[in-house]
Formats: structure tokens, C-alpha cells, sequence
């Protein structure tokens, strides 16, 4: 089958999965054929490329080092060129719930090992789109980060500059925590100090104001899905997708596809027969490009790129059909380019302009699984994961994944910045992740300020004095935001230690001192909303 | 006369100046001719390419808001292709300071103009040292900030990937207000929330384990300065040269030349005879480069900046002799190539790798002026200059540039966190930039606390009850300092609002009520240094 261009024995498999420990140990891994397994052959989807490392890609060590067990390598479009899963000598991956038509592409096999239950989990590769149409197609999730987040160590380059490690699961909760082991145990680019760690709750989703290239019966899949959005509380706006789509265009059809020459082309101008006929000639026709042709491309990438964000400066992310269409593999036969590239006509654009992105599968079109994708700004991921959310409909995941790498702060707040208080959009707007409950180990006492609104003084008990355990909620946050909450901090409000009642201590509100003395003490309650709804306040 | 290309009558210049408003009222301007000023040509140095513009580029516009007065502009190395400041049909510029011998370039006119004293500031350009190289061979001070954070909008581009706009000056502390006053108002790439404001109180300072083509008496004299640094308290490591040279070497030998022919290939191409025959052969020569190599030499170059910045990873800055020997302007005739090349052996990795300079004087080597450049990772202008004034040996400016335009909070403290006290170095390693005393509004009491060391409790009083006025400072961080600052900050110590005596209200340093209760009241004392020497503390 063309699913696998290697596969172990169930009997290997069960060995190495019967030894496995940690959080990831009896979970099922594919690998991308162009991503090293220690000791199996990189084929790239091409025999004659083929090598044997000795060593695992980062990404694959990072997972196995949680518990995750390899199941096999998977077929691609060659050397990840291509949209279509058909551009492999190993055979033209079949979609997994309709036959006949393509799996998507360059991903195949391992998309399709997701969908049919073979493994839980799959590495992909993402340059054009190659982690998102294939999980689009084939009714699945795919997680693309932002660009280097995940190190590149160990991947056959596509387009060095623009290539990601993904990750393909059948549902966000999965997705979710194998991109946190990946990105944790894999890291590339360092994460700045101010990233946002969730989605505010009423967040604002930017779509195209036209849908070019989309059929019907999937353009009404897609306003379903924006329909839900707006339901579940999402403002929408609309942004002209041209600066977006002129970008898609310059990745194939300008200089940009140097870099596919750079990283095989010496290989595919000598092994002519090797190499798939499609593949090969968007590759050499690489090779006579001249350099300030790439040039001005880049410079008019930026430029592109430059009117896009500014378009979508209030959006929290951008919302797009993954794939526009569904074709047959025949269809794809009769026109290779074409059919390719009106395929990521709403991919392509991704990695150019350096934004993350989450595929999530959204109903079905006609006879065709509908898949959107949420684009957010690069190290945004966790937005683009809380939004990807609640296209599905399900609650955010408890610990979005950027939590696992990038730098964080926890803050507990006893009072006006609780969940659902009139001070907790100080805290979302900041892009804190609400972390759920906490309580002061019992040695504090609480009192309501003389403050407009009504604020907690929590202060600790003097040695001997009796105290009780407040009631706190704990939100994460980057260390910028940190600061940037505290230099907007009114007095008398002070922040500073606090234990808690498992013995650590965090980041927590208390109060200047005189203020203290002024306020009404309810300590009773040890809880700011019990003190409320008995009328213990204000 | 070389050093102008185009320069107002004293009348104009006087008429405008007497009109000037705002903190550069009064200081006399030059700007380079790649860089436009409203209603005069722009030639950059070549008469056939000249256009006039109907607006100053963004940075010309920044200084004369703030009372700048232009007098002209200045000659160059055409199209800033060059380091020497003889490649101009306008003539070749003169050192200002030795007859026969180059002023350097490829921002000549600008420099030279400022160290002979027919102007206060100049603006000139550098790419590959241009606005370095003739700081140091004409005794004056070249500020190159990070790349992109001063707009090139209104600059003729040479390589537009990076390309940055300097300034010169006679002295630290006037560049250093100049450039404040470019960066505010001319913004471009946005500087991140955890940019370091200062260099710490013992910086480490990396120097090359060798400095090749660096001419004998030239070595003694950069011997001497790092004596000097060392005795006034840095520490000096050794770093490899080689990733750093040869990343130079890909500058002008590589494919990274491409963007001077996507920059002006066409015009070159087209006015052969208009152009000088050194620059017009180096950018024709770029016109039929492949993509592919400028892909490869891109990869060449992350690789080699990766090399460099870990050799230098506990190092604050990187110091370098400028230019490593003083030419002749017949030398230069001689061999235009080659005396270019080596002069460039100390610049030309600079913007490649995305460091910050500060070129300044160091006496002299032998007849010639010397000058060193210390270089710092992107965003650490502000360490990066307050070495530089370390290597001068002046105080380090009052408010580094930076701080005008990088976000910024400011934090005041009243005990073991004032300068030379115990804790200082909590802040000094965090970046945060020291600003100077300040004291509380007349509203406060002052606590030890029983902590160790000793720290201070500070609380405001009740309505009614009579307070004191507490010494403190202030020192000034990032958001994500400041964050990082309170998560690691002790109980029973807490950061809020305190008034200050003119009224504004700044995050400082408070404590948990129930630690104040407990500590010795010191407010007679008002100053925690004070109360240290009366022995009132511990």
C-alpha cells in the first residue's frame, strides 16, 4: 500500500512499546519520509536520494523521548513538492475516506495513517501547505508553528527558509500535547518575552472578503463555519485577501523556488530518471534564476506582507478554507501544475508572511471532508489553538502548548480580576491564560478595600496569628506582560509572593499596608465571590 | 571643494536657523546624498541618476522637527558602494585630518564635514561600515544603530536587506541625542519587550584572539585601549576571528552583492559612462549570479552567525579596531579593489550578522587617528554605547538612546536595590538603566524589616497621620525586566504605585502589611543610606 514507504512489524513495534515511559507511551508515531528515523532509510519520496542516518530528526527524538513509539516512514509528494499526494514513485496516496480522490499532499501518507487509525499521531512537513491540506482532506487535525519554533535538525530541506515540522492528529487535545512535547524537546527560534498564551474571550476573526477559486458547496461549508463562529461569541471582519493571495503566487511562480534547487537541485540535475517528472521540472527550472530576481521578490514579499498584517491589525487571527476544492487523482494527472496549484491558492501564503496556523476539520462539503485553517502572527500559536477550538466547538485546551517553551509568569488574583469580575479583561487583553483555581496556604487574612470597584487586601498572618486559605484563581502570562500589567497597577494594589496551600509560592496581589488597615475584613468568607453574594461587599 | 555635493548659502541656513525650534535648535546638519532632503537633488554621488524629492526621508524629517538645520550634501562613494571616499565623479574626499590620505566611506562628506567643524551632527548611511570606517579615520564618533530601526524610507538603497541610517558626531553624548531624536521619530523594525538598557557595572568585553591585516603600530595602539578598558573594570575574553571574517569575505565575494544590482543594476547597465568604473564594475558583475547561490549563501551565513554569537555568549559586546590601517588616496588609485577589501576587514560582518556598533576615537596609531568599534547583539545599542563610553572614558550618557523609544518602565527602590548596595545587581543584570535620585511625596513611612540583608518597608500613611519624604532611585527597565524582577522577588517585599514629590506615581517598592508591622520604624531618617550609617539598620 502506498500509505508506507517503510514500516516495522507489529511485533517491533509492540517490543519498543512495551518498554515506553512517559506522557506520550503507547501512543502510535508516523514519520514523514523525509524526516530522519535513526538507522531507516530518508528516502524523500525519491529511492535513489535515499541515506541511512544514525540519528533521529530532533522532532522525532523529542517525541520518542516522551514514549511515542514509530510505526513506520510515510510516503510524500517528493522531495515535499507538491500539494497532492500523488507525486511519488512509491504510488499515489489514495484519500482515506474517498476513494479516488487525493489524499493531499506533500504529507500523504502520514495524514492518511492518522485518518485510517493506523497511528494516533504523525510528523509532517509544512512549506506551501503540506501540513494543512492533507489533514483538511482527509478529515483530521494538523498543527503547522510558527516558522523555526521546531528545529529543522534532521529534515530534508524544501525551502530552508520556510520549511516546518507539523503534526497531524485526530483530534486538538492530541495535536495539542504532542506539538508541546515536540516543541519543547525540539526547540529552534527563540520565543520572545511578550507572547500572548490564549485567545481573549470574545476574540475578532478576519476573513477574505471574497473566496476566489472556491466551489460553491464549499464556499456554504465555509459561512457555516464562520455562522458557528459568530455564535459562539467571535466578531468577524473582513480583509481584501489580494496582498495574501499575490504572496501565494510569488512562492512558485517568482524566485522564491531557488531555495528547492539549493537544497536538491545538484541531486535532481543527475539523476534525471530518478526523479518524478513534475517534481523535477519545477526544480530545474530553479536552477537559472538570477539572484536579484530573488531579491526583489523578497523585498516585494515584505511589502505584501506589510499591507497584510496591517489589513488584519485588529483580528486576532485569520480565518481561510484550508483547500478550496477536492480533486481526483485523475484530475491531478490530467493537469499537475494546475490542479497543485489552485490547491493552495489559501496555504501558500502561510510561511511567506511568517504566521502559525491550525487545521481543524469543520463538517463536510457535498461528499468532501471541509477543513478550515486559523492563521495567527508568528508565536501566536496559542491564540490560533484556543480560536482553532472554537471552530470545533470544544473549550480551549487547558495548557495550549506554547506554555511548555515559551517564557511564562503565573499571577494569582483573589478579587476584581477573577474570571467573569469587572478587572479580568486587564489580564486577557495582556493575553493571560486563565489557569484555574487556587487557595493561599491558610495563613492569610482577606479584607475589601476602600476602592472603586471593590478590591482584596490579602495580607499574611503574623506569626502565632490565626489565618485562613483564600480562595484565587491563577493566570499565566509572559514575563512582559507581567511588568506591563504592574506598571498599569493602581494603589493601593501591590503584587508580590504569596504560598500557597501545596507549599509553593507565586506571584500574587497583596496591598499597601495603610490601605490595609482601612478596609473591611472578610476573612470569614476566605473567598471574594462568597463575600459577594452574601453582600459582605462594597 | 569634495566634501559637498549640493550646500545652502550661509543666508538660507541662517534664516532657517533663527526659525528653529526644539531640542536641536541651534545644531547644524549634514546628510549624506543617498539620503533625500525635500527640493534638493539626490544623486548619491552620480549626476545622471539624480532625482529631486518632494519629501526629507523619514530620518531628515525626525531631525529637523526637533530644530536640526540642514547646511548640505554631503559626497560619498557612489551609490555607497565603497570605504574608501575616492569612488565619486564629485572628487575624492580628503581626511580632514591628513592631506593625501583617504577620509574613508563610504558616508565621507558626512564625516569629514563634522570633524572639520562646518557642522554639529551628520547623517550618513552604512552597510558594510560606511558610517564607521571614516568616524575612525577622522577622529570623530559613529553611532550604527540595529539594522532597520531607523527608517530607510527617503535613503537610495545599496543593500536594501541592510542597509542602515548612522550618525556622526564630535562627541558620545551629542550622537547619542541625535540619534534618540532619528530613532523616536523616524521608527522602523520595533524594538522587543526585553531590550537591555545598560551595560552592566563590570561588562565583559570579547575581543579577536588575532587581528589580521591590522598594521603593527595599529595593534599597540588597540592594545593600549583594551588596557584601559581592563582597568577600568571590564573583563576581556578571546573569540575566534574566523566565523566573523569570513562572513565578512560573503559580503562583497558572495551573492549577497545581487541586492546593490537589484538596488541600481538597471541604471548602471544603461549609463556605463555616467558611472564610476570600480562601483559599475562590482555591480555588473552581480547581474548574472544565480538564486541558488545567494540561497546557499544565506544558509552560509546563519551558520556562521550561529558560530559567532555563541563564541561571544558570555560576552557583553565585541571590540574592534576599526579600520585595521590608514591608505593613501593614491594607494587606493593603485589598487581600488584590494585596499577596499582589507579595509573592511573589521566592519564588513557587522549588519550580516545584525549587531549594533559604536565607532569612537582611541588616540592614535603612530600619525593616524585610531578608533575602536564596539559591537553589540541586536537591540543592546544601549550596552553597546555605554562601552563605548567606557572606552573613552566618560561617564556613560545620562539616558541612552534606546530608552526614548524602546518600551520602558521604571521602577523606583529605597533600600539593598540602590546603587552599591547589596542587591544591585538584581537590576544591573536584568539591563535595567539607573535614572538618577528621586523622593516620595511628604505621605510615607519608612520600615526596616526584619529580613536578610535588611530591606526596606515603605507604606503610605493614613489620611490625617504625617508621613516623610523617602529617598530613593529610579531605575529604568523593560516590561519583561520588570516581570522577571517581581517573579523572582522575595516575600515579604511587593511592587505598586508610590507618589512621588511632583505628583507623578511610579511602581516601587512596597511589603506585605503584616512584614511592616513587625520591622523598626527608620522615617526620621528617611533614606535608608542615612539610617545605614547612623547604624539605625540590622
Amino acid at each position: 500500500m502506498s500509505v508506507w514507504i517503510h514500516r516495522r512489524s507489529e511485533a517491533d513495534i509492540a517490543a519498543e512499546a512495551g518498554q515506553a515511559r512517559g506522557e506520550l507511551a503507547g501512543i502510535r508515531l508516523a514519520v514523514k519520509d523525509n524526516v530522519d528515523v535513526a538507522a531507516v532509510p530518508t528516502t524523500a519520496a525519491c529511492p535513489a536520494f535515499a541515506y541511512v542516518p544514525e540519528r533521529d530528526a530532533a522532532a522525532v527524538a523529542a517525541l520518542r523521548a516522551a514514549g511515542a513509539t514509530v510505526v513506520g516512514k510515510t510516503n510524500l509528494d517528493q522531495f515535499a513538492t507538491g500539494l497532492v499526494g500523488t507525486r511519488s514513485p512509491c504510488g499515489a496516496v489514495a484519500n482515506a475516506l474517498r476513494p479516488g480522490f487525493v489524499s493531499g499532499g506533500s504529507s500523504s501518507g502520514s495524514a492518511v495513517a492518522v485518518a485510517a487509525g493506523e497511528v494516533d499521531i504523525a510528523i509532517g512537513t509544512d512549506t506551501a501547505g503540506s501540513g494543512r491540506i492533507p489533514a483538511a482532506l482527509n478529515g483530521i487535525v494538523g498543527i503547522k508553528p510558527t516558522v523555526g519554533v521546531v528545529s529543522t535538525a534532521g529534515v530534508v530541506p524544501a525551502c530552508r527558509s520556510y520549511d516546518c515540522v507539523t503534526i497531524f492528529a485526530r483530534d486538538l487535545a492530541l495535536a495539542d500535547q504532542a506539538m508541546g512535547v515536540m516543541a519543547a524537546g525540539a526547540p529552534g527560534r527563540a520565543w520572545p518575552a511578550d507572547v500572548r498564551l490564549a485567545a481573549p474571550p470574545r476574540p475578532v476573526v478576519a476573513i477574505f472578503a471574497e473566496l476566489p477559486e472556491l466551489d460553491t458547496v464549499w464556499r456554504s461549508a465555509f459561512d457555516r463555519t464562520v455562522a458557528g463562529l459568530r455564535e459562539r461569541g467571535a466578531r468577524i471582519v473582513e480583509v481584501d485577501p489580494a496582498p495574501f493571495l499575490d504572496a501565494a503566487r510569488l512562492l512558485y511562480n517568482g524566485a522564491l523556488v531557488a531555495e528547492r534547487y539549493s537544497a536538491v537541485g545538484e541531486f535532481v540535475d543527475t539523476h534525471q530518471h530518478a526523479v518524478d517528472p513534475t517534481v523535477g521540472s519545477i526544480i530545474r527550472a530553479a536552477r537559472d534564476l538570477p539572484a536579484h530576481r530573488l531579491v526583489s521578490d523578497l523585498a516585494e514579499l515584505e511589502r505584501l506582507r506589510a499591507i497584510a498584517m496591517a489589513s488584519m491589525a485588529e483580528a486576532d487571527v485569520l480565518l481561510v478554507p484550508t483547500a478550496p476544492f477536492h480533486p481526483t487523482i485523475a484530475e491531478v494527472a490530467a493537469d499537475p501544475i494546475g490542479v497543485n496549484s489552485r490547491l493552495g491558492t489559501y496555504t501558500n501564503f502561510c510561511n511567506l508572511f511568517d504566521l502559525c496556523a491550525v487545521a481543524v476539520p469543520a463538517g463536510m462539503a457535498g461528499p468532501a471532508s471541509f477543513g478550515v485553517t486559523v492563521l495567527g502572527r508568528p508565536f501566536d500559536d496559542a491564540v490560533a489553538l484556543d480560536i482553532a477550538a472554537l471552530v470545533t466547538g470544544s473549550e480551549p485546551p487547558e495548557a495550549a502548548w506554547p506554555l511548555r517553551i515559551a517564557p511564562v509568569h503565573d499571577l494569582v488574583v483573589f478579587g476584581a480580576h477573577l474570571r467573569g469580575q469587572p478587572l479580568e479583561y486587564q489580564l486577557t487583553e495582556l493575553g493571560a491564560r486563565w489557569s484555574g483555581p487556587v487557595r493561599t496556604a491558610p495563613r492569610y487574612r482577606l479584607a475589601a478595600l476602600d476602592t472603586t470597584p471593590p478590591k482584596p487586601g490579602v495580607a499574611r498572618c503574623a506569626e502565632g496569628e490565626r489565618g485562613v486559605s483564600v480562595a484565587g484563581e491563577r493566570w499565566s502570562l509572559s514575563p512582559a506582560a507581567l511588568g506591563r500589567f504592574l506598571a498599569a497597577l493602581p494603589a493601593p494594589m501591590q503584587l508580590g509572593l504569596v504560598e500557597l496551600d501545596d507549599g509553593t509560592w507565586v506571584t500574587a496581589f497583596g496591598c499597601d499596608a495603610g490601605a490595609l488597615a482601612t478596609g473591611k475584613d472578610i476573612s470569614e468568607y476566605a473567598d471574594w465571590r462568597k463575600a459577594l453574594r452574601a453582600g459582605a461587599i462594597g
